[in-house]
């Protein structure tokens, strides 16, 4: 079959052909409970990025270069091609999504339900992926598709979609009628968040963003209040939330400056998830014990919660914007993801 | 002042001028932080009728008459009237809904908030109520409304909308999306209940009763399923939940079929809220340990959550029907909600 | 191998030799993540009477006889035997205890940690079970053992001591300093859960029994006030608890008489965990509302909380009495269950 | 009345006779449900140095010296001297323990319990404290002493016992049989912190310090492992964890390398728990994403919780060592404080 393969790290992201278009062994069935999926559509993702650029190599591959060369694509969606003769459930056709994690469902935190913690392999970061025409997988790491959702259209939610989804519905489990979400960053994952928030619980949504397109889509997604981060957000969140700052802050961005502001306008006793990652998190012990207040990271999400999240896109409730590519044509989607010329998420299509 | 007073049970409810309109004496400030209310709207609820038939006088009045003279009156809002001398944060003339209970602020129930469980007592069950021109009660049992909301047009929500509140968001804390939630009985509550899971879950909803105009209420509130309760409810439940039931269910029928069906219709490891209470819930052990269900009983709510309803309505997520007599008609009123006549509440108005 | 088998239910338990020992197929590995597990020991259940009784023939076996000829057995732990070709992380030689319920793993319940409420088998109850030699089962379905602790030993752990943790936990989940636990019954179950909540709460725990060797056992196990149920336990639970009940109720008989009396010595908005089932629950829907009570239904336990429980038996926290038993000598073991001469449970030991 | 009363800041610390020790007026009753307590017994905290030396000037005084002279002490417990006309369930001669915060009872934080989250005042901080013969405070603010504990015995429970109680049930909540909770610093709140989890789970309990003589405390504390922090500290816990960390790290230091280490030592989706507030936090954002770890800060407790220590100090769960000094001797007391001279905590009598 035909796959984009990584064959060498480019620290400085200087080339512009990172990924070989080329052809490969088809994946096999190995496991009785190992499935094929015919790829739909795969998601270009930041991470893909870091990938390329060897910022994740410390955590997936500390040895240097051993996982060269390797299909990129953790955010997977297609048919099912074929089965393991021990798995039951799912049959050749099957439209389905790929959870980021194949746990092992024997370890404890995968016995909790908790798979990103446990034991286990990512396709496309430590095994190959989904830029290819299929990709081998286990029956325990799908999900069946609702009849109305397309493989393509919801590819992106695997990761992206997940790590948004995960973070917005912790904060609604503690957000009531009267309390105010913050969200920082409108983006690919900040939009989606909005939408969840919107239908999972009843708090007034604030979002800030530098950028007025992403607050005009944080508004069609059903935001209360935009504010221009332009240096007056504090003071207008706090103006908004009668002094007191926001009972949950999801902060998308992650930046130095943002992780400080937005521990600023978390409200005492509230919550501030951090979901992006750039920057360093400062902050004087003092504040954070007189305040009370959490910092909760987040990492992608369950297997049920993509199920969950699936429900939501299935109903209409959240809606992602994609921008379709050959697969062919991987290059060119990562070269305009890094140039910010991506409108929502692109998406690889074999 | 004026104020429709209870003079005596009346068992069979056989009369039809229960309540005598009459001069009382008006509301006095005996403590620091008393409060009197000039009384701007007051529900009319179920609860008042079972107060005149000496359903409650076990609980309420074990004396037996001891109660009497008893202004009724226990969903109440207004205005300010006056403070006593340590009020803080309130003024003649500010809008205010009065929540059901005082609580004394100290007993270990009011400390943790559940207002309802410690001691104290209830106007217009235990003490008089808002069947008046004015009411005296303490600055700590009262909330200052938003804006937009008239004492008239929110009274009912002080009783019979925060009880149906609690309830939903009960259940809102643990549904998730792809789960469902069924409420039996779109009457007075449920149809605020209805509004209050669309605000607060992703769950769907699904709404069984035995009218068709309350179906239709629930569907404009936001019910995604409509069941007539015609026999085959329990069958229609079912197959909607692809076998399993409803995640959670809330019963404000809690007569003895409604009970027994509703258990039935409720899912493994799921929730039977019941909130009617006409009558007994009969199981056998063996059917709640295979199936882990749990039974939640609910009583009226907090101060927070009156807050919260508030909010709500503030901001329009939650929508109450009303139907206004003057304060002197009391007994008319309490007559046509005897004979299903109401629609939504009825409110009295001096 | 050896093994005991029911050929035929025996309705009204009549007779005496229920079970045959005979010679049947050693089981084999069929799924790549198969195991065998040679028996150290089986736990005697009441469950398993019932069983024989065919009081559970219509929920595991609405057919009438398609289970039989079946091999009884669903509180097991030995060592590993053999593992099929995909299992990693077990060896041969391994102590193992055996969870109760074979999960296929990939359904939504299963997905969550729910094992008990997903699809998959019972072994002993509806799949050969561990009166006998050996045992097939999946590597998702066994816990490797501490080092200090023997198969024969824990055995009874799996599903009885599994099932009084679960309601233990649970309960001590809400219970603070302050607060009551009141366990209604100390048997087998009743036990273990004294011992569970001496270790992982700081309430007070209250033991009502009709046996006085019952209430001595209680006190070993660290309950705190021992009262006989000889009419009065009512009034003297009351009386502890200031008037007020007990914060959490759990009720290893649930008898009818025990469950009313349980639900009235039950906290307003206190919780009553139903883990006994031979009868009926029934109260009037408004006792259960005036007081916000909760009823609990329990059901066995996670495969994650039955490796909760081997870490409290590992470091002495909780302690179980069994009285071992021959294999070849299972009848005369559940003769001595079913007339009441067992202390703590009795275990087979081939 | 005789009272130790504050009249400069002394920024430096150069002073050392910081407290004047002076007649006063007597405290009197202004509001109806005002309370005299005559003073048993009153904690010597650090904090009171830090207000000594001004460091809370910023918070609790903004406009230089307007609070001063103030009688400091905010550890206080005594007996009832005299009750406003309002109070009641309260006589003189009963001896209570004084939470720090006199909160106004009608604001949401205080609605809902979070008493040190609303508005109201710091005795001993912000207005007159204990450091004296009697004290003025309210009926709400109290709590009757079971009979067992003298006023002189509990009044450090107030503030230190009351912070390390309320971080270390917040980690109970979320411990379970086979994790592992990790103390930094076994001093006056540390050592009363290991009790409460001995009392309240039965997660293994680490502790680690740079004292051998709190090693020794934490060990009759009820510590499963002591670790001398000598710079193997890391190494020693990730091995004792089998390389995860601890599930709950509770740090009573708060300084720099201890925040840095905490966090290290913290497991993968576990808490870190900031009581100590000397340093800063500093942490990667990609650090908490990746291991989706949480950091909680901690301030003081609910009036409920103060209840539930006192529970706890009845019932021997915990106990607390002391140092009496008279009152006249409060600035003796300081210096030894400050000079690291106090074992457990010192106690000023009037």
């Amino acid at each position: 079959m035909k796959a984009q393969v990584l064959h060498a790290y480019d620290d400085e992201l200087t080339a512009n052909n990172w990924l070989t278009y080329q052809d490969v062994p088809d994946p096999k069935i190995s496991k009785g409970t190992d499935v094929v999926v015919r790829i739909g559509g795969a998601g270009v993702c930041r991470t893909d990025i870091h990938v390329i650029e060897g910022v994740l190599r410390p955590h997936m591959d500390p040895q240097g270069n051993s996982l060269l060369p390797l299909i990129l694509g953790h955010e997977n969606a297609g048919w099912i091609e074929e089965v393991g003769p021990e798995v039951e459930g799912f049959k050749k056709g099957d439209p389905v999504i790929v959870h980021p994690k194949i746990a092992n469902g024997t370890c404890i935190a995968s016995r909790k339900g908790q798979d990103m913690h446990g034991a286990g392999s990512f396709p496309g970061l430590d095994c190959n992926g989904g830029y290819a025409e299929a990709l081998v997988t286990s029956a325990r790491n799908i999900i069946t598709l609702p009849k109305l959702l397309e493989p393509k259209d919801v590819a992106p939610y695997a990761n992206a979609g997940l790590t948004a989804y995960r973070a917005a519905k912790k904060a609604t489990r503690d957000l009531l009628p009267g309390q105010y979400a913050l969200v920082i960053g409108a983006g690919g994952l900040g939009h989606v968040a909005i939408q969840v928030l919107r239908a999972m619980c009843a708090a007034e949504i604030i979002v800030v963003d530098v950028n007025n397109s992403s607050l005009r889509l944080a508004e069609e997604c059903g935001a209360d209040h935009l504010i221009k981060a332009d240096g007056g957000e504090i003071d207008a969140v706090l103006s908004l939330t009668k002094g007191f700052g926001a009972d949950a802050v999801l902060d998308f961005v992650g930046e130095h400056a943002t992780i400080t502001n937005g521990i600023t306008m978390t409200r005492r006793a509230g919550s501030y998830y951090i979901i992006g990652y750039g920057g360093e998190l400062r902050v004087p012990a003092i504040d954070l014990v007189l305040s009370e207040k959490k910092i909760v990271g987040n990492l992608v999400g369950t297997w049920a919660e993509l199920a969950e999240l699936m429900e939501l896109a299935h109903r209409g409730l959240v809606e992602l914007e994609t921008q379709e590519f050959e697969l062919e044509d991987a290059n060119k989607a990562l070269q305009q993801l890094l140039h910010g010329k991506i409108r929502g998420r692109a998406v690889l299509i074999p």
